[in-house]
């Protein structure tokens, strides 16, 4: 996919990144901020191991009753298994964010992302602050988006459109990198009112999109998205809500696409299951599915492999009613394979770089997308070999 | 590991093998038999999508009320995904064999493993049937053992005393290729008698041994293992429990030391569980982990990612209060890491083909080891390339 144009920042917001030295030469410390708090939401891993962002930013939240003036974000250290210094390393950071824009503590709002187990090099952090903040600017998200890289290839930015206002959105994540878990990051700012409870709002949108992502199976102690709203700007809370889900797809879809040692996006549907929940599931259990992933990484529109892994998921159906098809090939159906319906399916995974794994379980109404990357060799020296 | 020397057969059994052209020019059709029906147990897949020779296997026990003179299993072929003529074609080959050996078609269990999706060439079966039961021989192990594999590396085999009696297993899987899912098969026979419940104790067993292995975490429709023993000798039931777990946890060990593409074995420790079940989980999700799968393909004594396992398992714990250890290296504690112990860890994974990678959970008094191998680029390769 095409790198997409950088959008505006949406009405309130302004951006920045500087290199601070935590990441090597390259921006590794971004931020938002605005004049005027904005409402704030966020949702968290739900790893049992927690970086210390989680604690700071549930702390914060909960403190200043949702409101946020500043989004400080390092790259290159994920401030995790560091222990009580490592909350009083992230307190201290934002404390003095808080103090050079004239705001509270708590209105500040810090993530980490990067290698766990060493010390945050606050510090570096600290010295950089001025240039930090002194480069704000309504054009400043491009720079930002670079900022909270890891092992990703490129940025991943989205924008919809609300109404009078609009929704822009920005992530990072692409898998894990030793010895940390790459953490997915996501933003969504909007110029649009939150209204009364943006949690749920905020919460219902993850469940349909970053909640349905999988790189590889493994969640990371830091997963955080935030959604930021400065309310100057007219939506009705329908279109907020439809802006949002847009968004926050895009950005999923971007973070499978840019999965480690990726060659494919891989978009897996679940057709007629008993419900949403059941859906997600059998489509989780695909995407993750090595066997799966290999196969796709291989161009072998291997339908044996998408059966057997919903045939695991724990969801009642019957493979003789099942369905399976990968593009426009219907490969399997009727409790039969069609091998001659391979050649158009084998055609599209060639072709295509975003490959559909389809499967209608015939045991209810309720559909999901999931979406994934293929699993190649790349993913394993990526990971095997990242220290030596 | 050096491949193990075969053992003999427990008193009352015979074995034999043959090439029948189902899977080229190696042994791909294997028989046990006895002359007095042994009493018969056996425990099968999980997975929704279920190979022929599962419904067979369950529909023969019932008849016969879980006796067996018989065991025959074809290599290259699953038997699976192919409707009622797959299942009929199973019928007839029980029968067939049934017929040759003077007793009724509900006393033989025919399995199947191999591709999916196509038809049991039955015709072969049935001609190789005259040569197959004329082969029979109480030396006959060392053939069968070979005719069951698909994509092992090498035939897998275990015996232990049980009083006066014996339990001798036999194994294959190792992994899944194309378009199939390569099965494990277990076959584990005994000269002591089975006693009143006979599948209670295969489920018992099975629950601490094959339940326990893992490659890719990708179930087959055709998983089974069968249980037969010919009571002809003496052997109290704790006798043969303990000889049963002990072939059978040697026998899962040798699966995971022989999965696609592995350089490693992998014992994963999970203590300081609330219970043996959350034992279990904790390590079912760090052995499918594929971070901390190609950690060990890398030797590279990687805490992070499994105490991230370990906490997106679902099983409650402190991870301040966890302990990790790599081999001789405990690599993580107190909230910390210990970079001074990985070079310990190191080492050992290095130099000894099964790493040891423990986790005390700290949150109760149950244990449990789980086996997998490690993630490597063949086994990408194996898996991408199949068809190519």
């Amino acid at each position: 996919m095409p790198p997409p144009s950088t959008p505006s920042l949406p009405a309130g917001f302004r951006a920045s990144a500087v290199s601070c030295g935590i990441a090597g030469e390259r921006l590794d410390l971004g931020l938002v901020a605005l004049d005027e708090p904005a409402s704030a939401a966020a949702v968290y891993t739900t790893n049992r191991l927690l970086g210390a962002h989680v604690h700071l930013c549930r702390e914060h939240l909960e403190r200043s009753g949702g409101r946020v003036r500043a989004l400080v974000v390092n790259a290159g250290n994920a401030n995790c298994c560091t222990g009580e210094e490592g909350l009083a390393d992230a307190r201290a950071v934002a404390a003095a964010v808080a103090e050079r824009l004239g705001t509270a503590p708590e209105e500040v709002l810090f993530l980490s992302t990067g290698v766990i187990g060493a010390r945050l090099p606050t510090g570096r952090i600290l010295e950089a602050l001025p240039e930090l903040t002194g480069a704000l600017s309504d054009a400043g998200l491009d720079d930002f988006s670079r900022a909270i890289l890891t092992t990703d290839t490129r940025p991943k930015l989205a924008q919809a459109e609300a109404g009078a206002a609009r929704v822009v959105g920005v992530a990072k994540g692409s898998g894990m990198i030793h010895p940390d878990m790459a953490t997915m990051l996501g933003f969504l700012l909007t110029d649009a009112d939150l209204g009364r409870a943006p949690h749920a709002l905020l919460s219902g949108v993850s469940k349909r999109s970053f909640e349905r992502v999988t790189v590889d199976g493994d969640t990371s102690p830091n997963d955080t998205v935030v959604l930021l709203g400065s309310g100057q700007r007219e939506a009705s809370s329908k279109e907020l809500e439809a802006a949002l889900t847009s968004v926050s797809v895009e950005l999923a879809r971007a973070i499978a696409a840019d999965g480690e040692g990726a060659t494919r996006l891989v978009t897996v549907r679940v057709e007629g299951a008993p419900d949403e929940a059941a859906a997600v599931r059998v489509g989780r259990v695909i995407a993750t599915s090595p066997l799966t992933k290999t196969a796709v990484n291989g161009l072998d529109p291997n339908w044996g492999r998408i059966l057997a892994a919903a045939g695991r998921s724990g969801v009642e159906f019957d493979p003789d009613r099942a369905r399976v098809w990968i593009g426009p090939g219907t490969v399997y159906s009727e409790g039969r394979p069609h091998p001659e319906e391979e050649n158009a399916s084998h055609r599209h995974m060639v072709d295509e770089s975003e490959v559909l794994l389809g499967i209608d379980l015939a045991a209810g109404d309720a559909r999901a997308d999931v979406w994934t990357c293929d699993l190649s060799s790349d993913y394993v020296r990526i990971n095997a070999d990242y220290r030596t």
